[in-house]
């Protein structure tokens, strides 16, 4: 026999560890651990089975050619030569190089010896200390057996109301997969004033929180949740500061934090996650750690972060893998790269937000896009919705947000720009992006371009913004000091031209020239059009006449529209 | 009044330079002129209008806010001062720095003054010395009113049955067009031994070229077209070498060249296209070119090319504007970037092929791959087909060509390759990429980690390939020092081992260590399975038991059934 493995954890990076050394190292003992009876299965798509898009748990745990990964399929065609489910890791001895674990069902302890040792131990739901969070009812969706528990109680008609504590990506997967199929009444108790917070900034995050409404989700933000209150020991209400909520179901979704306990018990080094080095490697270079319980270097921040993501436990398993067997193979770090669906939408994010760079001291700003995914000629092409974070001093490209149909268009603007996040792009290099170009799916300038176009024009003074809040503000108190220019059709301004007399003025764009003798010089001018690419070509005829006061309110009125807001 | 500005040719790039250079130089007197009365219309959107997919010819020429760009369009939205149209620019004389001008509706001729001159004079079909391709109804689909004209005669029922030479993408998305909607019976006669030569291989193309069978287009391969029939002076049928087939229309698109007469006779510098610099300079340096008339630097040949894309045309526009207007801008060169829809396909490619790669002296190997879009257990994930040509020497990637759905999936991955060509990636960088993931768009390790995967496999001696054509001529011939051994489930491979007794054996995926004895050890042992996942695996485990003679076949039997072989 080879060296002896012993991998803790058998859900993503675990198993693809021990499948990757036993591979390229046949003679190696491979021993893979695991606390639950359930492995190897795809946690991230457990929403889609609880909402029923997945109608059977063993999906989840299947090969692409159907075959379900369970203690046999490890041991046999994989290879691994001891597979102990419901076995729980309890210990271990460093010097001795031991690990010592428990059979849960027998409640026998023993030793497991090893010359490696990989932790793939994952995450555990961050509870936050709310009285009656243990009332039968209450759950985390941190397992297969928690998220089978839930469908069944959704389909014995055991729900007709739901409340979910966090908008985050588990949070409104969740929201979407009650109310989509099972029409259970479905409350989001969100404790910042955004659905998504840190992953989307504002502009993005409002279409995301207006198309939840819209789906029939109620949406409570800035909510400061009290307690949760049951009946015969379940579940009965959510009590919030401002409003009590009733409920059958309660999901607490408001993030993981890395299991480090074991680690930490073994003196390993352990900061918010377990410390790893580019190979995976704990401290203890016997140790190697990977998935949702490490440290990884963001790229972006230029600091190691917690980055619970199921492709980087997998992409981490192939690493320690390779580095068992005797390949030196590194982790290069993460960019944050995050897509998910919420009904209609698409939502991505990479990089990092606006609100986050700032807080790091980037001298950040924003632009804001809204364009066709495809061709607007093209039979049903549907709007993308994309902000991109630049740093102002640098021109360093730091994050990229988008929200659009539920196509794949999102995704591939997502792949572009997380490819080249890693190589400090500049927004130079984003307009020089080259990227495959057909009227069916995309336009001869790419969103990415053109937002990259709208970032260069506000870094050379070209464009001067101006905030919607601002904007709206303005509208609504009446600012006698502000004028608005509408440069859209005469048929989608009139409205506004008869609601604020005076205030709200039509020229249309291809008349600013010629008639520019009736846009006042002593006031803020405001340009309005649906994308604000007419606006910003308004503005710059103005300027070059002279004109000191002229904004253009970013993104554009689909902006304004898509948050629900009637101006 | 700045300075003159006169910019040759108003399609894609000359518009775009013409504009921006005038909203960076309100000053600038600039002059726009076309041969053409339409103007700045979609060119790549030509397809779609004759298929009817766009209603009517002034979509593509119509904003994303639905203004047409027509004459005055440009002369009060964009402020160009003189719109000339139908008007053809016969010299150019470089020392008194005028451009010679013939107004084609009144013939008559002037000089017009310039301080910079832009050569945005595209592309002329290549048309090959056929005898009859002057008849009527033979067209190339070279402008919108060739397009019109095409498509008032399938209006009008005059087109039966179509024949149209050369299977780049011009000739598949027209013969698209003409089947889809309009129910002609096309034939497509191609030169080279499969559709889009030079841009897929041979698996890929395979696809293609099956598909367009399934949906009913004639695909004629090594065709020699020998002449074009006529009758009273209207095409009756196209003679080729072995065969004659009837036609009411013929389209040739048999590629474009660059427009260089012009710039010729002015004395600029021309290749192959007309030589710029990476500002897209002439060797004029008051000329610029861009668009599809110039060369520009091919990123993974390392020498320049002709790339006649639309997107390239329309951001070669906007480099020109930065740079006539005073701001130093650069284009950096092509990676190839292409896209296109075939029917239900979406077919793409990015850097070189194979063959291209092998002509140029690169030690190009390929690998293979096919899998779900996005997680197999998500409903209606369909399959990816894709493939990754690298450099051995180097580990390089060189290209990437994929064919999926028509979805945007393919899409996704064509944009993640292509934005990091340029950078000269190697097959670990694509290993290391960084790509967003949920189960609704796609897989915890995307299909470009798993091709990835193969290709270091490849390297690395891990996995030994075989062609599909030996293993198919092997097959067919019987070959006695071979075996086949299926790792399917047994109902997939019952067919087979009923067909070819004692040559084709069933040894399950998690069997084949169990069962090895059952594999010979002196014949050739090919494993097949669906995607090739399952065969590189037993064949790891046969080369750690000594097996010697282990093969392989890239890709998967998905490929040979995608192609419409029967095994």
């Amino acid at each position: 026999m080879g060296k002896r493995i012993v991998v803790i954890g058998a859900v993503a990076c675990g198993p693809r560890a021990a499948c990757r050394a036993k591979r390229l190292m046949p003679e190696a003992e491979v021993t893979l651990i695991d606390k639950d009876d359930l492995i190897s299965y795809g946690a991230c798509g457990i929403p889609y089975f609880i909402s029923g898009d997945v109608p059977d748990e063993n999906h989840l745990r299947e090969t692409a050619f159907r075959m379900v990964r369970d203690v046999p399929f490890f041991e046999n065609a994989k290879g691994i030569d001891h597979v102990l489910t419901r076995t729980l890791a309890t210990e271990i001895d460093r010097e001795r190089k031991v690990v010592r674990v428990k059979h849960l069902d027998s409640e026998k302890e023993e030793e497991i010896p090893y010359d490696n040792l990989v932790l793939a131990v994952g995450g555990i739901p961050q509870v936050p200390p709310i009285p009656g969070r243990d009332l039968d009812g209450v759950f985390t969706v941190s397992n297969l057996h928690q998220a089978m528990e839930i469908k069944n109680r959704l389909a014995q008609g055991q729900v007709e109301r739901a409340v979910i504590l966090g908008a985050g990506p588990i949070g409104l997967e969740m929201a979407e997969a009650f109310t989509d199929l099972w029409g259970v009444k479905t409350t989001v108790l969100e404790y910042f004033d955004q659905p998504l917070p840190r992953i989307l900034d504002t502009p993005l995050a409002r279409i995301v929180a207006h198309h939840l409404e819209e789906k029939g989700v109620r949406l409570v933000l800035n909510a400061r949740v009290k307690e949760i209150r049951g009946q015969d020991g379940r579940v009965k209400e959510v009590v919030e500061e401002k409003e009590t909520y009733p409920a059958d179901l309660v999901i607490i979704a408001t993030g993981v934090r890395p299991n480090v306990e074991l680690a930490q018990k073994a003196g390993l080094l352990v900061n918010q996650g377990i410390v790893v080095n580019n190979r995976l490697q704990t401290s203890d270079p016997a140790i190697y750690a990977g998935g949702d319980c490490v440290e990884i270097p963001h790229l972006v921040l230029g600091r190691r972060v917690v980055m619970p993501f199921g492709s980087l436990a997998n992409r981490h398993g192939r690493i320690i893998g390779d580095n068992l067997a005797g390949r030196p193979t590194s982790f290069p770090g993460t960019v944050g790269a995050f897509i998910m669906k919420c009904f209609d939408l698409a939502v991505g994010a990479t990089g990092i937000s606006l609100t986050v760079a700032r807080e790091e001291g980037f001298e950040a700003e924003y632009a804001l896009l809204n364009q066709t995914e495809r061709e607007h000629y093209f039979p049903g092409a549907g709007f993308i919705f994309v902000e991109l974070v630049f740093d102002r001093r640098t021109r360093r490209v730091l994050g990229f947000q988008a929200v659009g149909p539920h196509t794949d268009g999102t995704l591939a603007r997502l792949y572009a720009v997380s490819s080249i996040l890693p190589r400090r792009p500049t927004v130079e290099d984003l307009i020089s992006l080259e990227l495959p170009y057909a009227p069916p799916y995309t336009t001869a300038l790419d969103p990415l371009h053109s937002l990259a176009h709208v970032a260069e024009n506000l870094l050379t003074g070209g464009l001067v913004p101006i905030e919607w809040d601002e904007v709206l503000r303005r509208l609504r108190e009446g600012d006698p000091n502000t004028v608005f220019i509408d440069t859209r059709h005469p048929r989608e301004a009139e409205p506004l031209v008869k609601k604020y007399p005076g205030r709200w003025i039509h020229v249309e764009y291809d008349k600013i020239r010629r008639e520019m003798d009736r846009i006042p010089r002593d006031k803020d001018v405001i340009f309005i059009c649906n994308s604000s690419m007419r606006a910003y070509e308004a503005q710059r005829w103005l300027m070059a006449a002279g004109y000191t006061r002229t904004f253009v309110p970013l993104g554009g009125l689909n902006f304004v529209r898509r948050w629900g807001v009637e101006i």
